[in-house]
């Protein structure tokens, strides 16, 4: 059992409304320190797999054709031990 | 200037629905290693500070006003040299 942390970030060079939200809500709140935010998903899931290459190919597998949008999204995985 | 990488999760006690939703449409579409799914947010941001120690202050007070819910969220800050 293997567990795998799998962050879906939106392109760079894609515009990401909530995070320019989240930016103006910080500013508002007085964090005049923090000049770029970017919000994207994060996905914990648990894989019954034999191998930690084996995870993460089911992984990558399910990141490819549900888990994030290959247009505008990219995605990392990490695996763990579960 | 550092970068914070937040990652935000439903306390473990909390319902997911739509990390259930999630596992579901995975089941569909085969992918029957995947027991348990859930979803959070992920958040980077840039902080203008001199020192880590800093840069993480900033980045806590920023969950524990605006970016997580204190009541149903934990959050993890991870912050590398921008």
């Amino acid at each position: 059992m293997y567990k795998a942390q799998i962050n879906v970030s939106l392109r760079r060079s894609i515009l990401d409304p909530q995070g320019k939200a989240t930016h103006h809500a910080l500013s508002q709140l007085g964090f005049d320190d923090i000049n770029h935010v970017r919000i994207g998903k994060s996905i914990e899931i648990q894989i019954e797999a034999d191998t930690e290459a084996a995870a993460e190919l089911i992984a990558r597998n399910a990141c490819e054709k549900l888990l994030a949008n290959p247009v505008t999204e990219d995605f990392e995985i990490e695996i763990v031990a579960g």
